[in-house]
């Protein structure tokens, strides 16, 4: 039951969408990391990286980046509509032909962050 | 003038657009980042910054999240058409409003990495 007293602007309307959004059913889950290449290889990896991982359900946004500060880094940030979604794309013939390309090309890997992704723009409707 | 004897197949032409879109002058620009939020203020800020970023000019990407190990903390992670487009932005009427009243929320900033995107999913067209 609203309270007729309670002001029910915008910005409230919005902390609400907020909540509701990182409800635990509904949470999505996000990946930042980074990973060292092979010396001369990036191009490669990136190549075979932004091939394999087009079209993979309940990925929201996928994104590879070049590390402006050293040669043989790429960034990937990542938003999943659940952590389940990214669990099960691990399994996508797809990326499993990526991860087999790819694997020789990796050095090994950097920083690497989880988050629970709440909005923002460049997110497909889930 | 392209040599007939090369095979210019799938993979060759996706290594070639790649190299096309890291040219200098279409190079994008890339930031993740992380806030230190003032506690018990996280839904706040990350609300205020949801509405403040929406719309604007060369921004393909700008999504927020949860730190899941740390209740006081967001990340941030951005793309932009180029890296002029994010110091632009910084002068918008929006993004004004929304570090004035942002900022008394924010306790402090964590890791940042400017990033140099080449492709992915998540990009609206430049």
């Amino acid at each position: 039951m609203i309270d007729e007293d309670t002001t029910l602007d915008h910005h409230w309307l919005k902390m609400t969408q907020v909540e509701l959004f990182c409800d635990e059913e509904t949470r999505m889950y996000g990946l930042i990391g980074k990973m060292k290449v092979i010396p001369g290889q990036r191009e490669a990896l990136a190549s075979i990286l932004l091939e394999g991982v087009s079209g993979m359900p309940g990925c929201l946004s996928y994104i590879v980046a070049h590390d402006p500060n050293d040669a043989d880094a790429i960034w990937i940030t990542e938003v999943w509509d659940s952590q389940d979604s990214h669990r099960a794309s691990l399994s996508l013939p797809s990326v499993q032909q990526a991860i087999v390309r790819g694997k020789p090309l990796i050095a090994g890997f950097g920083e690497r962050f989880e988050t629970t992704p709440i909005g923002g723009q460049g997110l497909t409707t889930r």
